[in-house]
């Protein structure tokens, strides 16, 4: 539980309302800055005008996925109005408040780290990583059944990469009867796509295993197909570049060639906002509890 | 090969063209009629007028996957003209041919009884229902990531029936990480359900399992889900109705209760024509070289 | 519930105490006739004499999996005696009284037939064989980790037949890695392999599948592989037969060619009695429970 | 290829010979020490008695899985003799000499780094034990199938560890259909088990996951299952402790309460000595490859 802690929550997306609503459940105080449009209500928590003395006894502070922006503008979609990160509300926070964003921008850190208030970066996290892995590869999936006239199931399907999207994506084509082939740099990486059933090859002979490839699926943030891969491709791929940007895709090259080529980012909260939202919610909790516990609260 | 053999292709869309072009493979002689803005050529193709004689020595006809409507008319997505099956042409056809239609209309049907032409139905045969599990499972699969704000991964997804279209739905959605239970009315399927590692129940019993459902997909032609189902279900619940029209579901109750239920004909074209088209064109040209052989001329 | 049902069981192994218990659990009335060994007490079951007025009011009758043998005599691990199922106590059976055998030999189809008692066959069921593949299956997989020196993954595995067992065995063999091909004659099978990502194969073509076969599986109650099919597996092969005996395999020529054959009957029993005994337990007593109903007893 | 590439192979098992053929095929020259009892025949292979001056010209040395016990004493089941790696032949080999060995004793540490030989241990790559993992887990689901009376489907396993065997055993067990419970520490680790589609709990909790668990997989080498997890387990609960020596699980105390358990050590050169002998195989000749590589040989 976290009874007694003082949560503040500033701007944000549907994502939020997951985190809010498992803050609420688990009995914290929470107040809500820059939702002033907001319909729902949740026991504990209250919309309040962001007056520095609010600050004063917040346990947590939790930033949207994006972080603030370089001039402290913190988006909101609950808000008509902007709202601005200020930095006298920092100086405020008692010492032992976290800061919980998705991504930190160089303004966020900064002022974190001239009042030494401790900073998670929930994406930069290995297990939100993975949990997001699977929404993002549902965005994938309904992409790629979108984007071409055959099936999964029979096609063959090329995943660069054997991170915690790969492996997740991986799996889920293999699932539905495509037949996949995982490039990857690390041995480990390539037994690891062998013991799954899968065919492995590293990524430096790709060249090799991309005929007849059907869907040409990138999670790998580097420029691993460059032109002369594509000029490899049959012209029916197609390519669903999942890297963050700019991905992995010399996109230029592939429409010169007439090689359909799509860059996917930001797939869970678009495909899936109230699982992406629960995602955060589970793992900040959690955070918030641990915290606690080193503090010999609870 | 189909060497020496003579098809007749009237009308139809994308999928047709598989078709013509594995019966190109095969070194058929072909016959197009109602293909005159087609632009694809195909070795042994010949786009004709339908003149009578053209029918006297065909050996198969293959129409469209809906067939002749009620007047004889025939859809054809490569022609701006209208394309009518006439009587004289089926009289003409030499005793042995045979037409290969998707489905038959009483149109159809009268006019092959009184020439006694035989009447190859394509949807009717198991195998082709079978294929065509595929795309239809991954039309649906695109449908439920699309109409909802979670993750099919983790969610409870209630599927009705465990027929052709069943089966192959219920293994992917578990494949995908979903909590799959099944539906059905006799005990071999219930326990089939079971042993692919998927809860079974029995249709009658369906109010008791449909609690916390996230998504349910119907693929059983008759009004399994009623209003006092709908009732029951929670609000958030998705309901993707497979089964030919007028699909299993009370949709009028269901929008009056603000549950979203989406009917889905025909996914194996929409969703993947090419596919689609080959599992056609596989199957036509299997039966024609089994015709062939069983008249001794192979 | 069975609750004033009167139940005698006659016989049996270790199977036969799920059904026991599962029985006792419903509230039957039990009488066990051949149990004097047996150490177990489950509430409302008696170990009975078996005088013909037990008989008199007894709802069901229960024999062990191989029925009663040519002369009568029921096999029981949990006696010394012999037991002997006399023509007295069945011409003392009421009307409505069923008889449940795992198979019928002509001693008990002639006497039931006789006094008009209706016999149910629980392996002839669709649902019990395909809940009995479950373990048929582990104990196929254990056999073929046991005789070979290689691992099921990555292997090429070959399987004959896609009826009950055949289709759980070759999901799972795909399941743990291997590369699994399944022979059938059914144009509705081999789509439905295919669609379960294996390679199919019509079963008069198997000579060209079996080159660099590993392991042969056959679940087709007929002489699928002769010699002239084993001539052509690699020296190497396993071949497990399933089918009931005497199997569709040469062994005779297997042996002379040295590969290792083995046929491998009644796995549920050995493999798995426990999970073996709670199928036939939940098969009876719903069946028993459903028979009441239609008596309007319930 | 390894072409002019000088190999010499000391004492071993079956799986040795999986090298031998490797290196043979890749058109090593092969000098054999502790063979005399070999019947196959490599080309290029010799057997060779040990002088010293074999080993002034050989590019890599390989050992057996063990490497050399304490004395400098070297297993092999293909000799009738004692073979002892002697320092004189360590001292023999050219700068450049790879050694390769499974584990590595204190004696051949020594000796390697004295004479400053590279010493590759396979046994600690990640991508060995990713590939060992496999032949580990068919055997641990063969015992499992062996040694319990029900199925490994519909059962409740509990696997300890998501290393690189526990991933493995966890993918299998849920693939067979098992209600798969992993314990892990790392969150990544967590969220993985969760993405796979199985129930993740830290193992801290371990207590309260156990209930009603019919078999308990360990795969952590440290004491995670000590009496007050036992006293918690069902006693037909099967434990399979797969950990290297001596394993997690305190025997003396299942022994005690009657619990069966047992410890599965080198699982892959038993249940599967060709395939583990192939791992060895690709791995070491794609090392060599390389190494030459690096030397600019090649
Ligand atoms: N589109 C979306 O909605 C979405 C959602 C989630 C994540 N993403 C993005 O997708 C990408 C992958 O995410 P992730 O969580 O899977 O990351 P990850 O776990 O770090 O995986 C990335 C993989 O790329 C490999 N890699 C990196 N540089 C390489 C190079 N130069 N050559 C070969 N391999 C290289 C890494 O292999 P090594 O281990 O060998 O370094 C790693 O396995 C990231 O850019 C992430 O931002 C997008
Ligand atoms: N949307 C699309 O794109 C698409 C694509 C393919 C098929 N379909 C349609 O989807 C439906 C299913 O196709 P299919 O190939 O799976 O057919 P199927 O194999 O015949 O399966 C239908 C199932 O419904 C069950 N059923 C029928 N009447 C029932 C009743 N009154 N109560 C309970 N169960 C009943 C049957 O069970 P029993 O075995 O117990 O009779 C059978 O298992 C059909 O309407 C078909 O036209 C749609
Ligand atoms: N060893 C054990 O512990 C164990 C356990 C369970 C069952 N069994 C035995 O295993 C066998 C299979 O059992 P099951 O439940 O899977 O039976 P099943 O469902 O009837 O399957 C048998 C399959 O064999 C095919 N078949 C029959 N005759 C054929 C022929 N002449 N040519 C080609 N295919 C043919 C059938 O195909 P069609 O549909 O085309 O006819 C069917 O799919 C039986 O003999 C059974 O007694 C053994
Ligand atoms: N029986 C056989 O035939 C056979 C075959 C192969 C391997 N093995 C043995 O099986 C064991 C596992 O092998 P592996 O390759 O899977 O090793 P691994 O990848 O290192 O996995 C071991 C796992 O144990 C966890 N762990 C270690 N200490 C722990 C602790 N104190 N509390 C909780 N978790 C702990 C580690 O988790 P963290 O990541 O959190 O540290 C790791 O995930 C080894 O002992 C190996 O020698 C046996």
């Amino acid at each position: 539980m976290l009874t007694g802690c003082h949560i503040a929550f500033i701007g944000g997306d549907a994502r939020q309302i997951e985190v809010i609503k498992k803050c609420s459940e688990l009995d914290a105080t929470i107040s809500l800055i820059g939702f002033n449009q907001l319909e729902s209500q949740f026991p504990g928590a209250t919309k309040v005008d962001p007056a520095p003395e609010i600050f004063e006894d917040v346990d947590a502070l939790i930033l949207p996925i994006v972080g603030a922006h370089a001039d402290g503008i913190v988006e909101s979609v609950f808000s008509d109005q902007t709202i601005i990160l200020k930095e006298d509300w920092i100086k405020t926070l008692p010492e032992h408040c976290v800061i919980y964003t998705g991504m930190a921008t160089p303004y966020l850190e900064q002022l974190t780290s001239k009042y030494n208030i401790k900073l998670v970066r929930l994406l930069d996290r290995d297990d939100v990583a993975i949990y997001n892995s699977i929404p993002t590869v549902e965005g994938a999936l309904m992409m790629a059944i979108q984007n071409t006239d055959i099936t999964l199931h029979g096609s063959k399907c090329v995943v660069l990469g054997l991170g915690r999207v790969g492996m997740s994506l991986a799996r889920a084509l293999h699932a539905l009867g495509a037949k996949v082939l995982v490039g990857a740099r690390k041995p480990e990486h390539l037994a690891r796509i062998y013991e799954m059933g899968l065919t492995p090859f590293h990524i430096q002979d790709i060249k090799q295993y991309i005929h007849h490839c059907d869907i040409l699926f990138n999670t790998i943030p580097a420029k691993v197909v460059p032109a002369e891969v594509i000029v490899r491709l049959p012209s029916h791929t197609l390519i669903i570049d999942l890297a963050s940007k700019p991905g992995g895709v010399d996109f230029r090259f592939a429409e010169k060639r007439g090689i359909k080529a799509l860059l996917a980012p930001s797939l869970p909260g678009i495909v899936a906002p109230k699982t992406a939202g629960r995602i955060l919610a589970n793992v900040i909790t959690q955070l918030m509890i641990e915290e606690r516990q080193s503090r010999g609260e609870e």
